[in-house]
């Protein structure tokens, strides 16, 4: 049985972690009627790291910047995004924290709930769609890296994404954390589902190494669309390039074969990468995307546009199998 | 020229700080079809005390209750309000942070603005009120406090509130701070204002030091209803009695006599009292106010009714001088 796609009303599932999911929620505001977000929640740094070490929480820092980057966008939206995304300037303790991540921690402690938490905060910014966490737990994000001449164990979403070497391999501490059923929901009945842009080995690979989450996104790949960096922010994938970030996505996650790639044009003559994509057997976008004046980030329209173009791709005749 | 107040739209203006202001505001919500509470912004103790020496900020805490007293009675207002109030239970500097407190010096360090600031907090909470500063800037309570045998000058809220001595002058620093607008309007154009329970020197006569509120007040005196305390909570007040906080009152506010004053009936038979009330040229309402089980609190329900009784007496026949 098939059913036709209600195109007037696509539900979009967001996977990442700060600022590349910022950037994709941006967009994806513009063509998405339904939209949820799902934040890897490694973080160790700055505000979020200290709340995590404080209090025992999920770093609460990548799922305020989701959460503001879907408020509604009225005064009202845009005041309570602007203060939760405010830092204390303070001469003792409380300087850097942002109050989003300081409101968001009283909310879990209130309701004892981290989706219900989360949930208060998206009513509160109005916002257009949802924010969950890859999980219940906070994640320690463990690399085995290439650093000189030996491999290292390099623990922490901060240390692995400026040690100045190659991942070589990547796993999670706990290796297995609880999953919200509200997360594989969202992949389970999104039209599509979208990962990247981001830090590849600390945003976007960790959804991977979740079991549950695995399952669902490999159950969903003909509808999900996977979006690579225009260039690495990130010390993390120095050295490497678009065809090892495919490469190390297919390592991480056996079985997965999205239904498209979308890939900025400055990259489309990379040597070796459109065929590494159409032998791995995804459809491959090419669109001019870069933030105007910027070298390594997508402009959020641009985005929206590719992402637009792919979701037809992958929705051929706007039937899909229910 | 006369107006026929509209007894069913009354404003209400209640001045203290703490717990004090909060019952009389948990009273006032059931009288008031308009409702603002002036805070006394001394405080120095706790998360209130630690923000005002780390921001220079004034000290949020008594904002926050009186905000919280307001919040609209559904379950968004009172899980606003709840989160508000929740103290982070943390191992390290956030440890007993109300998160509202937090909150309020976000939007304070957003807006720029102290008074807009509240005012977004009281939109939060759907609050059915308004919560204004005394002053825009934080208060140090000095008093000079008979100690044993000598007098010596002790600072700030909480060590004013502890000392155990007799208070024998009180004054601010600064001495004339700066007054929102919002807060003399307030006490202008309300129909009635309703001075304590609460910490007689650190909430309630503080507000008779700043030149023009003790002035807006003393216009406003015929149409003023001050409530004693039923029993004395704080160390401050040792060995005084309720005549001898109706004395300070004189001495603070000369010229200011209020409509009536409400009396506890517990205290109606206390030496001298309503004597000393009368000669002051005040209308006594004496009424059962006393929380069941409590022997110094008073019972929201029953001050409401008090007050409503009182409001009647100072508005005869229900015209007042606009």
């Amino acid at each position: 049985m098939t059913r036709i796609a209600d195109v007037s009303a696509r539900s979009f599932v967001a996977l990442g972690g700060g600022h590349g999911l910022y950037t994709s929620l941006t967009a994806l505001r513009q063509v998405a009627d339904s939209l949820t977000a799902v934040v890897t929640v490694g973080d160790d740094g700055g505000s979020s790291g200290r709340l995590r070490s404080e209090m025992d929480v999920v770093p609460p820092g990548d799922l305020r910047m989701a959460l503001s980057a879907l408020c509604e966008d009225t005064p009202w939206g845009r005041t309570w995004r602007d203060v939760l995304q405010t830092r204390l300037e303070t001469t003792g303790p409380l300087q850097g924290h942002a109050v989003g991540n300081l409101l968001i921690a009283g909310l879990w402690q209130h309701t004892g709930d981290i989706v219900e938490g989360l949930d208060w905060v998206a009513r509160l910014l109005h916002a257009r769609g949802r924010v969950l966490p890859l999980a219940l737990e906070p994640l320690e994000i463990v690399a085995e890296m290439r650093l000189q001449d030996e491999v290292r164990t390099v623990r922490g979403q901060v240390a692995v994404a400026t040690a100045e070497g190659r991942v070589v391999a990547l796993r999670l501490e706990p290796a297995q954390p609880r999953v919200p059923a509200a997360t594989l929901e969202a992949i389970t009945e999104a039209d599509h589902v979208v990962l990247g842009p981001g830090s590849w080995y600390t945003s976007v690979l960790p959804h991977f190494l979740v079991a549950p989450v695995a399952e669902a996104l490999v159950a969903a790949a003909a509808r999900t669309i996977v979006t690579l960096n225009i260039a690495h922010e990130d010390v993390e994938t120095v050295g490497m390039d678009r065809i090892d970030d495919v490469r190390a996505l297919r390592r991480a996650a056996p079985g997965f074969v999205p239904g498209a790639v979308v890939l900025d044009e400055s990259h489309a003559s990379d040597p070796g990468l459109v065929e590494e994509l159409e032998r791995w057997g995804t459809t491959v976008v090419v669109e001019q995307m870069c933030l105007r004046g910027a070298i390594d980030r997508h402009d959020p329209d641009r985005l929206a546009a590719a992402i637009e173009l792919a979701a037809r791709k992958v929705t051929p005749g706007a039937l899909r199998s229910p």
